[in-house]
């Protein structure tokens, strides 16, 4: 069952414990791929070092370009292969991560962002994609519960994450098609059931399947 | 004198010659930085580390996004401060390098490498080019001369420099204002004093210099 689906969300959004339950369930009729970049793959590491190195000094477009290429790996390698032997990939963030944290949170713009990650991504958009929808707040302070070496919240955190937040809810509303918005303010159960449920609707909705 | 000027060629057209040579003649006026990418810019060595692992086995468009990325990087940090500081810049390789190798000798097309790059460069295209016009096969021969190791000349090799030097031929009809071509098959002397000559015309053009 070749089918791409990706998750999105802000942090303490509890997209990896979705991720782990979409998975149990749906093994049981397919083989799964859970990934998310760099995916173990050297390249993508290596361009991740260099984003991540404080002493880089890189500027935002710089870091989109860098994102991308490592985007491009990770999917050329690891992605379309599982797709090309007909596994159910489940991807731990994809474009609309770099669309809500760099062209919304960092301000370059959605349009650059688009740009430079449709030449990294070609036409191998997500079939679909879960969005965890969460007040920034409750997802800092979830996040923050579970990390004793910043439990404080700090306004300019909150800020950025807002803007992360505003992203992904105009990305919701300009892909409706591809773009499904879960309540992750529910309990995980709930949340779960959510997210299972919206991909049995796309996949009955494909012919081919 | 802030002018920012960029040198283009096949192998073995003697560009590394030439440059030493302008800026040799232009010291005497004004500051003059000669440069090339990575230019011992920490991040853009560890970019092209990356780009010429073996092992890497990545595409030509990844290639083009972190070629991008370190040209970026190399132009924030280096290329910008001295043109700021009213230095006279003299870049070895630049976006034309990427556009005849990667987009006419790799064959993704000059659109998709032009997209990128501008997005890398933004508005910082050089104020005038020269490119060191050549045939591919005295170019080779006079690669091999110089290289024990490899001195047949390989077919396949000449046919890429065959496609490389199409693509610059290509680039200086397509902006004849800002790239002046210079024939590299002269002696050494008349190429060094036709690119003294092709600057002069330039700094005159210009009523702020």
């Amino acid at each position: 069952m070749s089918v791409f689906i990706t998750f999105e969300g802000p942090e303490g959004s509890g997209k990896s414990t979705v991720i782990k339950a979409v998975q149990k369930h749906f093994e049981q009729d397919t083989e799964v791929m859970v990934t998310r970049e760099p995916g173990g793959i050297h390249v993508s590491e290596k361009i991740r070092d260099i984003i991540l190195d404080e002493d880089s000094n890189i500027d935002g477009i710089t870091e989109a370009l860098l994102f991308a290429a490592s985007r491009r790996v990770h999917l050329r390698e690891k992605i379309l292969p599982a797709l090309e032997s007909g596994q159910m990939v489940l991807c731990d963030r994809y474009i609309d991560s770099s669309l809500a944290y760099q062209g919304s949170a960092r301000n370059l713009g959605f349009e650059i962002v688009m740009e430079i990650n449709k030449i990294a991504v070609e036409n191998h958009m997500p079939d679909l994609t879960l969005y965890l929808k969460l007040e920034p707040e409750i997802g800092l302070s979830r996040k923050k519960a579970n990390d004793v070496e910043h439990n404080r919240l700090d306004n300019e955190e909150l800020n950025f994450h807002k803007y992360v937040v505003l992203g992904y809810n105009k990305l919701s509303e300009l892909y409706p098609e591809r773009i499904k918005t879960i309540d992750a303010s529910q309990p995980l159960e709930a949340v779960i059931e959510d997210a299972i449920e919206q991909i049995r609707i796309y996949i009955n909705s494909r012919g081919d399947l």
